[in-house]
């Protein structure tokens, strides 16, 4: 990063004073990074690992994300902190495992339409927190955090939300007698899905059919509006969560069938939110990041998408559920064409964005985000050593280095029990990214190492009350 | 392609008689492409479809090959002719399914030191149709096809030969008592494997520890050499077959462990040789293939590589034993960056290669390649519309289009018997790539039409006697 010559000037000028400066100052990094970097963060919903060409996906083209990752810093170990949706963008909006904020449960692993609970007030959101740091703010998407009026975007740090309040397939039409099939069976009338703009509902059911377009309309919109001071963009596509839907221009363009056709309209918005960051000469001032909120669903088989090498899927802790295809663009600032194997999590997003934008991360509670600037911008070691994997409110797994011990394992879907492991089955990830050879044997120190690691972190969660589990009021 | 003057004069000067030219000349192609590009094949062995970083593994750097993809094209449904060594190689070489040249068998699957046959003289392999086109060929690495005099490489239109002539596991050293996993320790006195030059044996036990070093310098000393005239290389690595070695510099470079290093050292290798083009001149007048042999050999664990998102590996007719990470690279002809979803196989690196050299495919015989140049150059559709995925001598699947049948099945090692099937199955390997979804139910006109098409291939096929069957001679 360049210092702006006016710091450069107050720096040499109060040289003895740099002490005291640094304390009547937000924080040291708004010294350097002048201006303030717009934040934009485009969140797929169910992607997985495997689904982009630049991922290693052989029959779905996505050109666009190709150059960002051509142009930017492709992560090939960045990790969702949930395998579901609810916890998974509470996590990335909070900078917190969802056992802190309760937006995780046992008994309802996302929130409902019959759900009244929702994002704490007391947490600070990246949107409240970049706010504060004078950013314009807009959530454009799926929310999923709570559809009572205090949870919705606007009470939560956004200037401004158009999208759907929970998951695209949670408000089926009640006259239909197709069963589970139905959610193979694009056709709008079959659900109700509420689109709303701010806090009223301004089409029901949303037609999902042009919602990715719309959504990018209304992104491009806000680059438009907002030139001129910092913003944040919070970009939530709903899909390609089931059921799918493409815009007609998509129909039938890809080899990978529907699926293919969603993530192609996908990978065209995120081309025109880049093509428009350009023309608007915002390139070099803006950090965008793509990534997902969990794996693939791999019950919708082919409607389902690929993780590529991981095990496993959405709703599990195997890798599969959690790793994500993760994309950092900042031209002039991110190496182009860069690849990092180095650690990291939606968490980060939360404190590296809040640190870029000279804000303040909260300091009167535990935030498990780190800063990834150095790996960003230099490609320095990630600060991030571990990973917890929860399912619900149970810790089933923890990676230290390239070590990950499962305490207790379950697949994704399906009647199998919890089962307990002790010692843990251990898998050394970047030997094995698959998941395949249990070397728990050969390394009795290293599970020693995560078991501590595990009662650290444990000691750090102060129980609170699940958000998932409080009813609708009367 | 650009005409030359020379060409473009005598086009303009003796319109006329163009028809009379065709005829005189050895193939149309002739007339627009010079010069004759010169023509590298790098081949490794049993490194599988999910191994290179540009095909998403997510902890084995390959700078040098995401380089030479984002100059070149990468190829996502390209096939070897076979799922393991000695066939595979002679397909690349012949043009020709493995069946044709009896360079297969269901007794021994490939060529071992005790083994009195190899590729027959009546073959024409690419080395004799490019010398005869005007070429200077050199094969450098592993061999394969026959170790006795008559099936050398240099009697088989190779002007120079400078590798090993069989598999780096095949001649152990007697005096061990580790048993099979002799193969996960990279000691060079465990083995035996001669070096040769030309038809002599330069040393034995060939050190593999620089083995890949020694390869590459091979190949540099041959660009150098051969800068002023065409050449056709054929740089076909060892490695990464087990027992893996790889050169000091290398070790513990990759995150992998030991198969990354191995991976990371032919990916170093790869950059030498694209370097030493660059630095030639010879970077638009080169075309550049990189390929594997077959899949990633799964049962040696950690030592075996992984197929990404594909079936199964090494030996098999699923997806994960044939489909190989595959990069072109030409610049200034083949679109940077390029990434084709086109069929392709390494029969036709054989007929593009020959037609690009104005050299000529034999028409005395059945040769299953074709001419990829249009893929290459213009992107356009390829003439490829089948692949017949042989194990040994029975054809075990089919593909046409997107569809495949397995008309029998079998794990790559085990001993599950053949299953034989009645319908086929079936996938769609475009949605489905990682053959989870028999969908033969929903297709009866594909599967008839896909019976027909094998029917009618096997009706190309002329007996011929096995190869690999063959004693030494007393």
């Amino acid at each position: 990063m360049q210092r702006s010559a006016l710091t450069r000037h107050l720096v040499q000028k109060h040289a003895i004073n740099l002490v005291a400066l640094i304390f009547l100052i937000p924080s040291v990094t708004d010294i350097y990074a002048a201006p303030k970097p717009n934040v934009i963060v485009i969140y797929a919903d169910d992607l997985g690992y495997g689904d982009l060409a630049c991922f290693g996906h052989p029959t779905i083209k996505t050109p666009a994300l190709d150059q960002m990752a051509a142009e930017g810093m492709k992560f090939t170990q960045f990790y969702s902190a949930a395998p579901v949706c609810t916890p998974s963008r509470a996590a990335l909006l909070t900078g917190r495992y969802p056992i802190r904020s309760g937006m995780c449960s046992d008994k309802r692993r996302v929130l409902f339409p019959d759900s009244g609970g929702g994002i704490p007030a007391n947490e600070v959101t990246l949107a409240e927190a970049l706010k504060t740091a004078g950013y314009k703010t807009a959530c454009v998407g799926k929310w999923h955090l709570g559809h009572l009026p205090q949870f919705l975007p606007t009470s939560n740090g956004f200037d401004s939300y158009f999208g759907i309040p929970y998951s695209n397939d949670m408000d089926r039409s009640a006259n239909h007698k197709l069963g589970r099939k139905i959610f193979l069976k694009p056709e709008v009338k079959f659900w109700n899905i509420p689109l709303m703009r701010d806090t009223e509902v301004v089409e029901q059911p949303a037609d999902q059919t042009t919602i990715t377009k719309r959504y990018t309309e209304e992104a491009i919109k806000l680059i438009q509006q907002n030139k001129r001071q910092p913003f944040f963009i919070y970009l939530a596509h709903s899909m390609p969560h089931v059921p799918l839907f493409r815009s007609p221009e998509f129909q039938d363009k890809s080899r990978r069938g529907l699926y293919g056709d969603v993530i192609e309209e996908i990978d065209w918005s995120v081309g025109q939110v880049l093509d428009e960051l350009k023309t608007q000469g915002l390139e070099q001032n803006t950090i965008v990041w793509f990534c997902s909120d969990n794996g693939p669903w791999l019950i919708f088989n082919e409607q389902g998408g690929s993780a590529g090498l991981l095990r496993d899927g959405k709703g599990s802790t195997w890798e599969g559920g959690m790793r994500e295809p993760t994309i950092a663009w900042w031209p002039g600032h991110i190496p182009s064409g860069s690849v990092s194997q180095e650690l990291g999590s939606t968490m980060d997003i939360y404190t590296t964005s809040i640190n870029l934008a000279g804000g303040t991360v909260p300091t009167d509670r535990v935030v498990d985000g780190v800063d990834l600037t150095s790996v960003l911008l230099n490609e320095e070691n990630s600060p991030r050593e571990e990973m917890v994997y929860y399912r619900g409110t149970k810790l089933m797994a923890l990676r230290k280095g390239p070590w990950k011990a499962h305490f207790i394992t379950k697949p994704a879907y399906g009647r199998e029990p919890f089962q307990e492991h002790d010692p843990p089955v251990l898998y050394h990830l970047e030997h094995d990214p698959s998941e395949k050879y249990n070397v728990a044997q050969d390394h009795p120190d290293v599970i020693k190492e995560l078991k501590m690691a595990a009662e650290q972190h444990q000691k750090t969660v102060k129980p609170v009350p699940s958000q998932l589990e409080i009813p609708l009021p009367n």
